[in-house]
């Protein structure tokens, strides 16, 4: 069973309070984890976000998110490569470990996979050298291909380890069940993963019997129909020893009390995981 | 550009109309092939059907659908092999060369990716042997992986590649570019799949930007961000000749005019393939 004290909340899960009460709603339920979402810091401001985080003891354990070069096209290149060397300092500042890496999606107007995957590459690549730099790990996230039109070309774990192999250091891998667990070879990947070093974070959440919206209806972990315990078990027999972070985006749970969602996703890490 | 006279129309794109009026309407449209489903020729009859196809000088090109093996669980295995076995028979009996093959997805109140694609696999192999007999061909669909929970844990054409390699001879792909368009490998497995000469069947259809619905949005070729040209293109390098399908599950479309729906349908792939 899962130590609550190793659970981290990335801050979408409970998108409609600002830091602060984000922070006060973790602590509140004896959680000592956070990711934070760079709106909401900007909201907060950098220097008073950390106090508040800091003062409630919790650990900034991700921070999101790096990337989507591909968003503005070929003439928004360098602007999304400038964002997300900034998204990379406010990491380093709130003492974030990694920052989630969402290579982007298909360029404006073109249907074209490999373009867009070129491109979004060596946008990476010029963008590691300020991570390395910041001591701020690139968390690459496969997304699950239902988002390849717009938000990650890099869809499976085989991608992102292939990537990472080209990158070299200074990049890794963040694991989400939700976008994985239908991969019989993720289990595989990640094991190739761990023995490269390089399994920076693990997110879960769950896929809901009849998904409404692709993008804003993931379940808490037990609530659906993905093996958390199974990804769970894998990361940690390919040696990763982090923290769990529960990323859940749902507009049904931002509609619900925050304290609530908490202790329904306490309960289901601790009857699942 | 596609000659119209390649284009067949897969049944579920018409969904509204039965068999005689759809037959009606592919033929006014010019079009020369159809792939039925299953419902829709039970409700005409099986030898009326027949009739009614060959009158208008259609071919049939496939037939939907066999497999969904875990979809009643491990007590309902017998009875879906027999369901598999009397699609495959009606599909003998239309001509149809092929039946479209979907394996199924978790099995019911499982979260086991393994024990579906092994339970899955073994009553594909068990049905295989009906399916030689008839002369039919087994076309194994890899569906996108967001229908892994429901409808096929056979979600790469890599593995669908792999499943044919184990079982052999009377097996083969349908490759469906609404499933496939975002793996990077696809090309790859397309090849590998002409090699072995197992280019069944090959789907149409387009992810349209902002899609609402997992099962029910998709668009006409050109409508949306797949690059349906390069896949047809693969597929014709790889030595596939045989019809192009466009087979489109949309609310939105069932709800317009048939007429216009084969208009825009073949304006789409004249302009786009």
């Amino acid at each position: 069973m899962i130590d609550k004290k190793r659970i981290t909340i990335n801050q979408i899960t409970t998108n409609n309070l600002s830091l602060q009460q984000a922070v006060a709603a973790y602590a509140k339920a004896g959680l000592r984890g956070i990711t934070p979402w760079r709106d909401k810091i900007e909201q907060a401001g950098l220097a008073t976000s950390k106090a508040i985080i800091a003062d409630a003891g919790l650990t900034v354990t991700g921070f999101c998110i790096a990337g989507l070069f591909t968003q503005k096209g070929v003439e928004g290149r360098q602007v999304q490569i400038d964002e997300a060397r900034r998204a990379i300092d406010m990491a380093a500042a709130l003492g974030s470990p990694s920052i989630v890496t969402v290579v982007g999606g298909l360029l404006p107007g073109s249907r074209s996979l490999a373009d867009a995957r070129g491109f979004a590459f060596d946008a990476l690549a010029e963008t590691l050298a300020h991570a390395r730099a910041c001591g701020v790990t690139l968390a690459i996230e496969a997304l699950h291909p239902m988002y390849a039109p717009d938000w990650s070309v890099v869809a499976t774990l085989r991608d992102a380890n292939d990537w990472c192999d080209r990158l070299g250091e200074g990049t890794g891998l963040a694991v989400d069940s939700y976008h994985v667990w239908w991969d019989p070879t993720a289990a595989a990947e990640i094991a190739r993963a761990g023995r490269a070093g390089r399994l920076s974070a693990l997110h879960v959440s769950d896929w809901l019997p009849d998904t409404r919206s692709l993008l804003l209806d993931r379940g808490i972990p037990g609530e659906g129909v993905i093996d958390n315990r199974g990804i769970v078990q894998t990361m940690k027999e390919a040696g990763f020893d982090g923290w769990t972070e529960v990323e859940i985006f749902s507009e049904r749970l931002w509609a619900e009390p925050a304290d609530d969602v908490l202790r329904r996703i306490i309960h289901g890490c601790s009857a699942t995981l």
